[in-house]
């Protein structure tokens, strides 16, 4: 069987570096805590607690006021009480986080509304209305508006699909629109890479945590093509998912390291050595 | 035969307004030139000259320098001439047309890169490129942008399908994005009206000069939804359009004046008085 294996798929940049940096801090302090996991992704999360790099929800648990802002980013009133408190901060927000952020403040100066396009309960969403404060609220498609001046800022792992609908949502019901698209490169590559190979191969296999709401995404996105199926490890893999398959695409959410990605493609390989296809 | 008549076909405020303006200035100076036809209608255009209101496309042609600027607006570049040679101006561009300019200017001074979506050869569209200057162009398809800041501004009298195509077109391509809903109200309630008219009635007839832009895309509009015709006066109506039908929708362009569409609906009420329908 053919396997088409996605180069971008797996860890995307933000993650990674917010990973290199908290292990570079627990290199120093020995143990660091991360707000929320540094990736969603059980078994990842697991590796790194060998490592030093605790996860927890609770500013109580930090023993040593070392405390990792991850990819996500946080809300400025965390942020805040952070600093206040003289907590130690590795602050791994991503850089392109970091830009929405600022243009959801700028957008804010200017006078616009503004609207955020993305998943409610998201943590980068939830950081995002945070630096909007009380002019700020979640893109809804029942939401009606009274302000004139709107301005847009998306989540940056959001598909076009979703931030499309939004503004065409908002054109023809308001004088004045500002877009900030800060959808990243490694979102729009790897859902187009993921397209291109649904469309080819007979099966997809999406690996990444069931909490990642990309890789979620990126399934939906691939069950519009093909069979389609979102898994944590290769022994979540069924045979009768490949009965008549001549080839299988395989990708991974912006959460998922390479090595997960790598033992499902050897599983694949093994498992379907010999045959051209499954009767 | 029912007989359908749209509230909002008909000469727009902007073009009413202009010819209030001209009519009020003819009346004290015997003669005034208007730079282009004040009305898209060339019934109407004749009308307007035995009152003293000449249409002209040369300045050469104006004998006493008194010039009106018609609702659409002109190249800031000719209002400057103007000016300078000490014309007696009637500016009777629309209100909604100069709010357009005044955007287009503030989206340059902003460091935008401007687009205006319309058409090619239309006077508003000419003077809207006219206060972007170089760095603004017009809307195509297959334009390649390199900008990252894009600010967009539709022609007043396009329609929301031709805007939302030109905002989905950047979106992904650029950084920022700015829109001014210049869309004009009577556009908007003309265009629904048609399109809820064209659903119920059998036919459409959409009244209105052949070189009438909005006409002709409201003609484009309601064919959509069944048989249309786009006619200038009663005298092009012909019988077979009506085989089979129960009811007639009646509509007009932003530059067709109330008489001529009194003149439709009274010929058709004449024709039809008798027949529930045309066999």
């Amino acid at each position: 069987m053919k396997i088409y294996r996605a180069r971008y798929g797996g860890v995307c940049f933000g993650v990674k570096r917010a990973i290199e940096m908290s292990l570079t801090a627990a290199g120093k302090w020995k143990q660091v805590y991360s707000l929320g996991p540094l990736i969603h992704n059980r078994l990842a999360v697991e590796e790194l607690k060998k490592k030093g790099i605790i996860t927890t929800n609770t500013l109580n648990d930090i023993k040593n006021k070392k405390v990792i802002i991850r990819s996500h980013g946080i809300h400025p009133r965390l942020l805040h009480r952070l600093k206040k408190q003289e907590y130690e901060i590795i602050d791994a927000t991503c850089p392109w986080v970091r830009k929405a952020q600022r243009y959801v403040e700028q957008l804010i100066s200017e006078g616009y509304h503004v609207i955020i396009v993305g998943e409610k309960d998201h943590p980068e969403v939830k950081g995002l209305l945070g630096y909007g404060g009380p002019h700020s609220e979640i893109y809804s498609e029942r939401m009606k508006i009274k302000h004139k001046k709107i301005g847009i800022v998306p989540q940056t792992t959001i598909n076009y699909e979703a931030l499309n609908q939004a503004v065409l949502h908002f054109i023809d019901r308001v004088l004045e629109l500002k877009i900030y698209n800060t959808i990243c490169k490694a979102t729009i590559l790897r859902t187009h890479e993921a397209v291109r190979i649904a469309k080819k191969a007979d099966v997809m296999i999406i690996i990444g945590g069931k909490n990642s709401a990309n890789t979620t995404r990126l399934f939906q996105v691939c069950n519009k093509y093909k069979p389609s199926h979102h898994i944590e490890s290769a022994d979540e893999i069924k045979v009768e998912w490949f009965r008549q398959a001549q080839s299988v695409g395989v990708t991974a959410g912006a959460s998922t390291p390479k090595e997960q990605v790598d033992e499902v493609v050897t599983f694949l390989k093994k498992k379907f050595r010999r045959k051209k296809s499954i009767p």
